[in-house]
C-alpha cells in the first residue's frame, strides 16, 4: 500500500498537458502536489506555528452572544451578493420580454439553486393561481380530458436530473462578429441552467387522453401574454417528456413556469414551454410564431431550417472565465460545466495553451443521460499569457466543436445553437479576456 | 412490439401485493391501469369533449396582460404556503436553540431546495461576515495552517449529493412512548434533507498541514454560540469529509454553516460541525459536551454507548402520510425518501396491509452511495381502512427495522438513531394516522 501511494504521488506530480495542467486527481492522491514542489502550500495557506487553541480559546464575537432564530424559509447570508443580471432590450416598453442569466461564475457543482436559475421570457412572468390554472389536452385524442392541480397531484410522478439551455444561449460569440464582446461569462453562457424536476411523464396523460392514429405533433401553450406556443414531435412527448410540477424538491418557480411547465430533456429550452395550459395533438406541426419567426437556423445559402430540436454538446470553463480576475500566480482549479442534449457527457478536455495540447478533466457524479455535469482539473499557472479552453464529448461521439467549425454550418447571422469551444485569455495582469481563438 | 405491449398491459393490470398495491410501473407501461379497468380515468381528469381550440382562443387573463418583471434572485410562487415548522423549546430564553423541520409532505423528488433545508441550532445562527472567518488546523500536525475564505476558494473541490440527517429525527416514535404522537411527517421525521454539495476534501487540507503518526482523531468546532464541538476519526476526515462551500450549486446558507460546514457523508448530522472554525488533530477523542451529555445511546442495561457515527438505513412515507387528508378512493402513488449513512439504498418495499405482504417500489435515479433516493409505487385505495409501511434496504445488507425490533436494541429512554418502520394508519374517512403497528 506504500509502495502503492508513492507511486501515485510520481504519477499525479507531472504535467499531464501544456501550460501546466496537471493529473485529475493530482490532490486527491494525498498532498501530490505540495510534496511535488509546486508550492501550493505557500500559494494558499497561512503557516500558524504554536497555535494549540483549548476549547472556548480564541473565540469571535459570534460565539459570545446567541445567534438568530430559526426561519420558515431560508435565505442566501446578506454577505453574499451574487445575483443573476438581467438584459432586457426596451426597458420601458418590455420589461418583461429578456433574459435573467445564471451568475455562472459563482456557482459550484452540477446543480442550480432554485433562486438563480435563468429566465427566458416573452412577456414577464405571469401570476397564476393555481386554483384557477387547468391543463386542457385536446386535438387528435379519443377522449379531451381537462386536469385541475387536485387532479394532477394524484398522478404517478418521476424525477430527474436534467439541464435547461436556452436556444439563444452563447449567441453573443455568434458568426457575425469578427471581435470576441468583452463580457462576464454569464453573460455570454449564462442561459443555461440544472436542476432535479419532479412530475407527471407525459405519456401517462397522452395514453388516457388516446392519441389517434392520425397524431403526429403536439402543440404546446402556455398562459403567458407571449402565448408561447411550440411543436413537438409525438415520440418525444411519449419518450420522455414530463409535466414539471417540482424543481430541486419544491413547487416550480414562477419564473421557470408555476404551476407547471413542459420539461424535454435535451431539447432547446424554448420547447420547454412555461405555464402550459394545454396540449393539442395535430397530425403536422403547427408552424406558430415561435417557430417561424424565431428559433430557426440561418443556413450558408440564406435559407432557414426549421426544428432543431436537441442542444448540442458543449462545456464552459466558469472558473477561471472573464467576469473574475486571477490573483497570484500558483495553483488554480480549472472548474465549469458540460452538457449534451444527445445523451451522456463522458470526457471534458481541457487546453492551457490555446488547444496545442489536452489534457482530460475529472467528471463529477451522477453520470445521467440528459444531465449537467461539472469538470475540473487542477493547473499551475507561472504568470505568463495562457488560453484556456475545453472541448466536451458525449457517448453518441459528439465532439463539441471550435467557433470555425461550428460557424461553417451556418449563415453569417446565425446565433442560435451556438455550442462552439469557449477560448479565455489569461493576461499577465490577470485580467481574463473572451477571445476567438 | 404489439405483442409485448400487449403482454405488458396484462401483467401490469395484476395486483402485486395486498391492499391494492399495483406493480411499480403499471402507469409507464402505456395505459395499463387505465386499460385495466382500475377507473383511474374517472378518479381524476374530467372528460372534455367537443373541445377543439385553436392559438388564441379560451385565454386567461394572465394571456392578456403583459407579466412580471426579470428579478435577480427569485422566490417561491405567492401562492405556496410550504413552510418548515419551528419547534422551540424555551422561546422567551433561547429561541435559537431548537429545530426548523423540512415540509416532507409537501417536496417532492430527492433534493432539498436550500430554503426548505432542515436546521437543528443549539443556539442560534450566527451572522458571520466571510471576510473575517478563517478556518484553523493545528494539533497533532507538523505545519499548523490558517486559511482564509480568498485562500480556500482556490482549492480543488468536488461535488457529491448527500443526505444530511439529525440525530434526533423521528425521535418521537422512540422506545419510551405506548402511543403514538399523533402529528404530521414533518414534525416526526423532518429532520432529514438532501443536497448537491461542493466543498474541498479534507484529505487535501489535512495533508498540507502533515498529520502526526499520534493523530488518530480530529475534534471539529463551530463558530456559534454554543461552540458545538465534536471528535471525529481521522480515518473519515481522509476518506471523504468534505470543507462544504456550496449548497444545491450557490454558497451555503448561513442556517446551514455559513461562510462553511464539516460535512461528513453518512454520519449523524450533529458531527457535520456547522460555521467551522477549526480542525484540532488529537491522539483520542476530546469527550466534548456534545458527545457525552448528548448525542449518545442508552443501552438496555443503563449504560450508554458514545458514538454511533452512521445513521442506520431508513425509509419513511411521505405521501400519503399524516398531515394529508386522503380524497376520494381510487387512484394513488406512494411516494416516500429513502436513505442509509452505510451506504447505497438499493431496494425499498412497501405494504399496504400492515406488513402482512409487501411490493418493491420504483426507486429514483441517481443510485449513489450516501444519497437520499425517492421511492414510488401506485395504489389503488379501496376506501377501506389500511395500514402502509415501507421498508429500506441497503447495499451493505442492512434492512429497516421494525419499531420492535429497532427498540430491543436500546433502553427506555432511548430516541436517538430512530430509524424504525413508520406505520401509516388510513381511516376510512380518509384521515390519516401514526400507528405503533
Amino acid at each position: 500500500m506504500a509502495g502503492d501511494r508513492d507511486s501515485h504521488h510520481a504519477a499525479a506530480s507531472e504535467f499531464v498537458a501544456g501550460g501546466g495542467l496537471l493529473h485529475r486527481r493530482a490532490l486527491l492522491l494525498g498532498g501530490a502536489v505540495a510534496t511535488g514542489g509546486l508550492a501550493l502550500r505557500s500559494a494558499v495557506a497561512v503557516a500558524a506555528p504554536g497555535i494549540a487553541l483549548s476549547i472556548g480559546e480564541g473565540q469571535p464575537e459570534t460565539m459570545r452572544m446567541p445567534g438568530a432564530a430559526f426561519t420558515e424559509y431560508g435565505q442566501p447570508s446578506r454577505f453574499e451578493s451574487v445575483k443573476r443580471s438581467i438584459r432586457v432590450r426596451v426597458p420601458d416598453l418590455a420589461p418583461g420580454t429578456g433574459v435573467s442569466l445564471a451568475p455562472l461564475q459563482h456557482l459550484r457543482g452540477a446543480i442550480t439553486p432554485n433562486g438563480l436559475h435563468f429566465v427566458r421570457n416573452h412577456n414577464g412572468t405571469p401570476e397564476i393561481d393555481p386554483a384557477k390554472h387547468e391543463l386542457l389536452i385536446h386535438g387528435l385524442v379519443e377522449r379531451p380530458i381537462v386536469l385541475d392541480m387536485n387532479a394532477l397531484m394524484r398522478y404517478p410522478m418521476v424525477s430527474r436530473l436534467h439541464f435547461i439551455e436556452c436556444t439563444g444561449n452563447s449567441s453573443m460569440n455568434g458568426n457575425i462578429l469578427s471581435e470576441a464582446p468583452q463580457v462576464s461569462v454569464d453573460i455570454i453562457h449564462g442561459l443555461v441552467s440544472s436542476a432535479e424536476w419532479t412530475g407527471i411523464p407525459l405519456s401517462i396523460l397522452l395514453d388516457e387522453a388516446g392519441v389517434r392514429p392520425a397524431g403526429r405533433w403536439v402543440l404546446a401553450e402556455g398562459a403567458d401574454a407571449a402565448g408561447m406556443s411550440r411543436s413537438i414531435p409525438l415520440k418525444k412527448c411519449m419518450d420522455d417528456a414530463m409535466i414539471a410540477l417540482y424543481q430541486n424538491g419544491e413547487r416550480v418557480r414562477p419564473e421557470q413556469g408555476y404551476p407547471m411547465r413542459l420539461l424535454l430533456p435535451g431539447f432547446e429550452g424554448n420547447m420547454c414551454v412555461k405555464w402550459l395550459r394545454r396540449l393539442k395533438v395535430t397530425a403536422d406541426p403547427t408552424h406558430t410564431k415561435d417557430e417561424t419567426s424565431k428559433y430557426t437556423d440561418l443556413l450558408p445559402d440564406g435559407k432557414a431550417r426549421q426544428f432543431t430540436f436537441a442542444v448540442g454538446v458543449k462545456s464552459v470553463i466558469c472558473n477561471p472565465a472573464a467576469g473574475l480576475e486571477m490573483q497570484t500566480p500558483g495553483f488554480y482549479e480549472i472548474s465549469g460545466i458540460a452538457w449534451s442534449g444527445h445523451g451522456r457527457v463522458t470526457k471534458v478536455e481541457i487546453s492551457a495553451d490555446g488547444g496545442k495540447s489536452w489534457a482530460e478533466a475529472a467528471l463529477s457524479q451522477p453520470d445521467l443521460p440528459l444531465a449537467m455535469r461539472r469538470f475540473a482539473l487542477p493547473w499551475k499557472w507561472d504568470g505568463q499569457p495562457s488560453i484556456l479552453m475545453s472541448r466536451a464529448t458525449d457517448d453518441k461521439g459528439n465532439v463539441q466543436p471550435t467557433r470555425t467549425a461550428w460557424g461553417a454550418q451556418y449563415g453569417a447571422a446565425q446565433g442560435y445553437h451556438c455550442n462552439a469551444i469557449q477560448s479565455w485569455a489569461i493576461n499577465s495582469d490577470g485580467r481574463i479576456r473572451n477571445v476567438f481563438a
